[in-house]
């Protein structure tokens, strides 16, 4: 442990501040869910080493606290002895960084939106957004662009749940739903994980809209 | 009275001036409306000789003055001299406070989604959310999770209102909504009753959204 | 002239860019729109002689300028030379401060809720609000209370609107809806005049939302 | 080159990172999408030889940083050596600056009424406000006023783009929308194109709701 790049971790800890202060004023984190986490880079940290730095449970994330961050490893326990849990979610975190070798930083938040989605189009299992501009931030550059965000049931087990999403992950789609619980979002850097999650997002409140208007006409 | 701990009215001011700060930028004072308390803590405040802090009545509480906040005993009179008067809604919070022991802050706010709820479903006199993740704010960890809030009419006695509101609570549901009067909410700390009424909101403009969607199907 | 109170001036200047300030950052005026009057106190201003602040016409509010407000006697001309021009409005605005002896501010705005309430109502020319808390904003304590604001068709002619809106003007509701051209209200205090327009954009967001549940039944 | 202001670039790069800031606060850049532009004053930058300043391709636009802006002419290419590409779109800005000669700014921006008003009406290719206060923002003052904007299909191809938007555009309606592409909006100078955006903005979300309502009748 001890060679592990301490100004690796404070430049994890800072980007989660950030992340975590401009998701906080848009309500993205309400009655304390969601969670954010970064991949700590750095020597000795390749991938069957890594360690990531995610935000600690059950916080108020408007408010910054010297216990808002702590490091985990791939099987989701602390790396360094603390007082702090990790939220039971952790291990839905660990395994996308496991499944998906490039990923970076991974976010889950609870919007109206995407909760609402998620339970809309929970029967068929995904959702698909064809022919907006927008779609062009997951960097499909082509006519006709489409994606397609599996959605998975909302289980208590988190194993289970951790389990069911990685079946679903595809490296082309970088996000899940779960039914009522929000969306996990990730990328290849803070800044693409945020901008797909912008874009999920704006897609996702566009929809529920298009719902109500196509459906009442 | 002198033994009232004044560090403890200082910090219940404090908390009462954040949490006041916090719901003003939300817009859930609507004119003026809304009020919040916390209970005094420290000796000689035992159960029955309970203090509490409360917003004084009227203001706007975007802004803060020396007049914000007041003391009141439990049966809902000034415990110092003061040209300030308690809301009448004072009446409503010691109730709350006295039926619930465990209960160290009280808030209540008008917001549109809680307002809708509870002219939607007034006639069933109550509101049930099942099978969403946010449901663990309120501390409920299990499978197949349900809530349910009750709903009270909009009596223009206080008194006649504190009493409904009596009547309804129960201890494993930490709020009350009142018909076309807004929720009020509480909790064990003033950190636990704002994740209580997010994760209401939350629910409420979920359900108010379901509610289109359903119908208009 | 010279009796005019400077202090005077400058208080009601200060207290209008503090409404200005806060309604711009509420988005309540859109692509310039809206205007903002205050009586300004003081010797010699009795009612036959006052004089009202008031923002000048087509600025961007979300800024201070030096030239953000000017000063009109009742006929809604000028007080002092100036190179800025009153608002076409401003006749609206002295027109209040005539009918209604203790109006001492008359704030106008463009929302969406206010817009479309204006629009869905206008063939009724009022809209009613009954069994809501937030009418006790308009000093009404009463049960069942309610509130009726009237409704005047949008003339293009200013002076013709301003002679529509004073056949509507009731003492005891303080404010009026134009069909898609906003509300205008006032009160006895700035305080007061915003804490009734906060109260009618509730009930106008409120109403729209239950005329949609409502109607999708 | 050597001719060129350079205060008028640093003060077009001023006002493009105050319009960027206003607008991002506003959630105006979902996903790093939209961009602004501005026309540089100063000799010798007269029809011919006119250079703009324009918003750099892919930034997250919530912050500010050393390589926000770039300079190009109206060939869409770079006026000075850099590291940094214009977005694919800076042909549809100059294709609008050099079809309406007073336009001093073009704004493009994404939000969800925008680009639900693009689908709804892409059918008729248009659509047409009327009986609206908030048409003044476009400088129409007359009775029964009205105003229509063109919409066009969002081809993948950026020139084919630009040329479908140059055979719609008139000089007398300053925007125009690409179907789930957002709005294109220009004015004779940085203020007047802020306004026009306000306008359209409130239109759109004015009339999706009124959507809503007339239909669900």
């Amino acid at each position: 442990m001890e060679k592990i790049n301490l100004e690796a971790i404070q430049k994890a800890f800072n980007t989660l501040q950030t992340v975590k202060d401009t998701f906080s004023k848009k309500g993205w984190f309400p009655a304390t869910s969601g969670n954010l986490s970064i991949r700590v880079k750095g020597p000795p940290l390749d991938k069957n080493q890594s360690i990531i730095a995610i935000t600690s449970s059950g916080k108020d994330k408007s408010i910054h606290t010297p216990e808002d961050y702590i490091l985990v490893n791939m099987d989701g326990n602390l790396v360094l002895p603390s007082n702090l849990k990790p939220s039971a979610e952790t291990l839905i975190h660990t395994s996308i960084y496991q499944q998906i070798p490039n990923c970076q930083a991974v976010f889950h938040i609870h919007t109206i939106p995407n909760n609402l989605i998620s339970e809309l189009y929970a029967d068929q299992g995904k959702v698909t957004f064809t022919n907006h501009e927008i779609i062009k931030a997951f960097d499909i550059w082509k006519e006709d662009a489409s994606i397609t965000i599996p959605i998975v049931e909302n289980y208590f087990s988190i194993p289970k749940l951790a389990e069911e999403i990685s079946k679903v992950i595809q490296p082309e789609v970088p996000g899940v739903l779960i039914r009522n619980h929000g969306i996990y979002v990730w990328g290849d850097s803070d800044f693409t994980a945020k901008r797909h999650l912008e874009a999920f997002e704006f897609l996702f409140e566009y929809q529920i809209n298009m719902y109500f208007l196509k459906k009442s006409k």
